[in-house]
């Protein structure tokens, strides 16, 4: 089995897809867009896609893609993205002027930079900054990126756990061409629009309240074409095999002018 | 007055408070977080933030800083947006090999760059990026921004209106420290959480619906130092000076954690 992602090898979401598939073989891309293609075309049978970070919030690229592309949702990974400053073997951190990274990841280690008189330098991604400083030679640059970049890199850990907030997790999509089958507790995803008219939101919420389905997450985005109108991404817990599931989406349909189920997959257990 | 915005000089922020305000003097800042100190420190008495494009969705940092800082929505501004292709004078089409502008405008007009065989190159913002065209003399390069930045600084307009979809719309807020009294249709704009129980959305929606308010706007955000739990930012039509929005304030009050009115506000008019 091969699983896209996108990044460089270490990247936080080859760190995802190997904590939720186990041992695979991984295939990075340059791009999200490359990371659907790569499913799409069959090289891959599945990829691993960021979609939300505790702190950042969604990756609204990845919403639009998924509409966009005919993929279904297979599975959830939660993980707890740890930064580490890492530099070339031997090199000590009163020598360091400059951190690269991707701008994510230097906002959410921008006091502890500040309070070592480190500037910040945006770079492509994390693990690709380790690879270019690596390349550079350079003794006076950090990279901020994850352990397993630093390894695969040859490179050396000064400091781990370097984020500011320490509640920084990133949730993952794992997505194919089929639905899998699977038992145990499932969540859902869907995407929808609605007809502009005052309620209309109340209503849509109210396919789920009625049936005590319990969301877990509602995203609005701009529907491209039609300024000020909206999609709404909702996650649920269930799975469309069930019946007070498949009778909320019957319901939702009355009133949705578009729905499609993105995928009913395992939720995710600590 | 004096009205801050970022971003250089001829920036869409400064084009659309001057739309809203008319001849007013204007205030570049670096940053949002500039933005909004200018009005804390009384530097400003008002300013400009975009809050929302209708193809690359809400300005996420911006809808941080209002939750941040204690200040009043007092109006609103739609813009449409009409991206330039700006050249040093005399150069010609056929010489163009990159455009350089802030990622979301290369993005925007990505399907016009890429049929001209011109590269993007990002910069820090769309007016910066004709200024520092400007300094650096290149005639192989053009810069994105409005017909008003080009003016400014003295360059000239190849092309005017390169974006891939007309439908470009940026709706801009005006914040100052006091609410600011006003006649005419209203819109409110709030921002709340909910206790992570099931139906809790749903009972907040409510409050709306049961009254016919009319929701324009509805956006989440995950709560900092909270992993998945969600702020609620909406917009609705009516203002806080009328009984049934008062009604439903008080009754989202008895569901709502923590429940903020950011601004009553003329409602926009083309």
């Amino acid at each position: 089995m091969k699983v896209a992602f996108q990044g460089e090898a270490g990247a936080y979401s080859e760190q995802a897809l190997l904590g939720h598939f186990g041992g695979v073989e991984t295939f990075p891309c340059e791009s999200f867009e490359a990371v659907f293609e790569a499913v799409n075309s069959g090289v891959c049978q599945t990829a691993m896609i960021p979609i939300e970070n505790s702190l950042a919030g969604s990756i609204h690229q990845n919403y639009d893609l998924l509409l966009r592309n005919d993929l279904k949702i297979v599975g959830e990974y939660f993980l707890r993205v740890r930064h580490c400053l890492i530099v070339a073997p031997g090199v000590d951190k009163r020598d360091l002027r400059k951190a690269l990274s991707h701008p994510q990841a230097l906002g959410q280690c921008a006091s502890y930079l500040r309070s070592h008189g480190i500037q910040a330098e945006q770079g492509y991604d994390t693990a690709g900054s380790v690879k270019l400083l690596k390349e550079s030679g350079a003794r006076d640059t950090a990279a901020i990126a994850s352990r397993r970049a630093a390894e695969l890199y040859g490179m050396q850990v000064l400091e781990e756990g370097i984020e500011d907030d320490p509640e920084n997790y990133t949730r993952f999509l794992a997505i194919q061409r089929e639905p899998k089958p699977f038992l145990g507790e499932a969540k859902t995803s869907i995407v929808f629009t609605l007809k502009n008219v005052p309620g209309a939101l109340f209503k849509a919420m109210s396919v789920f309240a009625l049936r005590d389905l319990d969301l877990t997450k509602i995203e609005s985005r701009p529907l491209q074409g039609s300024p000020w109108e909206y999609l709404f991404y909702i996650d649920f817990i269930g799975s469309i095999q069930e019946e007070p599931v498949r009778r909320a989406l019957d319901h939702l349909g009355e009133y949705a002018v578009m729905l499609r189920v993105l995928g009913s997959y395992p939720r995710f257990k600590g």
